[in-house]
């Protein structure tokens, strides 16, 4: 579509840019702007595919054209990269995105949250932490459209896009089983959050059909991972009975391998492995580790669409969406047969 | 440190929650709070260790107590670690970070720039794209600070904190030509930007001195990565000679180690490597690879306090600082002697 400034516009058409501007800026008639003038350049603009700049639409619409993003940290790879494709998608329909962190941390994340109104954004896109639903009820009110991703707040009556955690866990677990292991540990992050708590019962729910015993591992996240690393790496070694592990999030999976391969584990043959979320490190380590890939184009799509169609319709009072997308187990070497 | 409410020192200090609220929005002397009042408030401030919200503090300041940084992009590691830092620091300090990808587009650069001005920034972080000089400029103009990372505009004169971008590109190439290896081509991205530039010359120089022929290839960027992976598999299908790569990127290293695994090449027998960068995937790749890592943490702590430093004693008029830091190599098994 061909880009047009309002000087393009009143130089084709032989008016001022002045008057022009009054048109795009919704106050012809206040400004005393003929029907027959507006309905000029409202044909032209039409003829001609003018898409002007978020900033005047902002003036016409007294919209801001930005959206928030709250994630809850953006050095993780899997939200890094979901910002990223929302970015690029939010982009082309002219919206803008600014994001940060909110580390899970409640507390953070209301002063974020006003922080970002504040700053007169349009909507929000927020992977909660516990504890928000008093805020985030608030900016629904005030008709502030809120998409959540990843996990939802089951309090909050808004839009989410979200994966099937609990059937993704199982199935990998049940995949394990019927590879022929039997004592599969669930390494992971401790978490009330709906997504956590979902991975947690598929995988027991599995265990439980088999009568087979859970061995549990919930890491207490810290920014230095080598703490972590060396809690798996003694959860390994005081487990020698494993033979397989399902490690629940990218994290946890980057931090098992390196345990991994410090305890000088041989994988499939010592250890069997399956991690949430696909990522460059599963593909490209030493032997390549089955992954639970969540449809990352998907999920960034899904939440865009719905905020936007939010915000260009206005329909804040239609029921919510409640998304729920499959994931896909992609196997590789770390997964086959036990001997 | 304590974090104290202004209900608490009203409560604390037997006074009305008003006047607390006036000497810390620094209006005490025009609603006529009396000196003895300020002193005992500001006394007990000092000895509770108070720190005041940043929306507080911004009213007394006429701050916002927001910092914008604007990465090339946040799906890269190494921008998403950065970025992830900086914030961890600046939130300690009373300062909230918002930020958005560049895409290293001229134009949504600028567009960005006023996005954040508009949303009332007190300071900028920014890798920037070539050709947004004017807008920097009229920034520290307008007194706002506008530290720059990872590359710098040699025609703006502001704080700038990178690396020595063509010392390690020479020594890691050194390193290689000492291990034996004699045919190195560097695949990188093709750029214009300070750090790709000192990069390339610095491979070049190392080269040049012993007389051996160098093999470039510059990757163009998309977002597709198996078009990347594609073309770099391409590359080393067309130079069977190549015995060693040096990769100028985080992203030409995992495009390149992919293509590494298709062609079924052995690190380091059929192909030595060494990459710009550390990460997980080259720790954990099937040959663990060497990697040119850069200080992350001590260049996060540079850009943020040399920022805060400017906001705090608003001495936009000082000399800019500019900071060139070492980097590491860390030897891997990837660049063991050629036989």
């Amino acid at each position: 579509m061909k880009k047009l400034r309002i000087k393009d516009i009143a130089n084709d058409l032989n008016i001022s840019k002045t008057a022009v501007s009054f048109i795009l800026n919704g106050v012809a008639q206040e400004k005393r702007i003929s029907e027959e003038l507006v309905e000029r350049v409202e044909r032209y603009i039409r003829e001609v595919g003018f898409r002007p700049s978020p900033i005047a639409r902002g003036l016409r619409t007294g919209k801001s054209n930005i959206i928030g993003l709250m994630v809850e940290s953006i050095s993780d790879p899997f939200f890094a990269t979901i910002a990223r494709l929302i970015e690029n998608m939010a982009y082309k329909q002219g919206y803008r995105i600014i994001y940060c962190s909110t580390d899970n941390d409640t507390e953070k994340t209301k002063e974020l949250i006003n922080v970002l109104r504040e700053r007169n954004v349009d909507g929000y896109i927020i992977s909660p932490p516990p504890g928000v639903e008093k805020e985030i009820n608030e900016l629904i009110r005030a008709g502030l459209p809120v998409v959540m991703f990843d996990r939802y707040l089951p309090k909050v009556k808004t839009d989410y896009v979200v994966i099937d955690n609990e059937f993704s866990a199982e199935n990998a677990t049940r995949y394990l089983i019927h590879q022929g292991y039997r004592n599969i540990a669930f390494i992971t992050f401790s978490s009330s959050l709906t997504q956590m708590k979902g991975r947690m019962k598929g995988y027991r729910t599995a265990l439980k059909e088999e009568g087979l015993k859970p061995y549990v591992m919930e890491i207490d996240f810290t920014p230095e991972e080598k703490v972590m690393v060396q809690g798996v790496r003694e959860f390994l070694a005081a487990n020698p009975k494993l033979d397989a592990v399902l490690f629940g999030a990218i994290q946890a999976g980057s931090c098992g391998l390196k345990a991994i391969t410090q305890l000088k584990l041989k994988v499939p043959q010592d250890l069997a492995v399956i991690s949430f979320d696909d990522h460059d490190i599963f593909e490209l380590f030493s032997t390549p580790v089955t992954a639970i890939a969540q449809p990352i184009d998907k999920i960034a799509h899904k939440v865009i669409s719905i905020l936007l169609e939010r915000l260009e319709e206005g329909d804040n009072a239609a029921a919510p969406k409640e998304i729920v997308l499959k994931t896909k187990l992609k196997v590789r070497k770390s997964s086959v047969p036990a001997k």
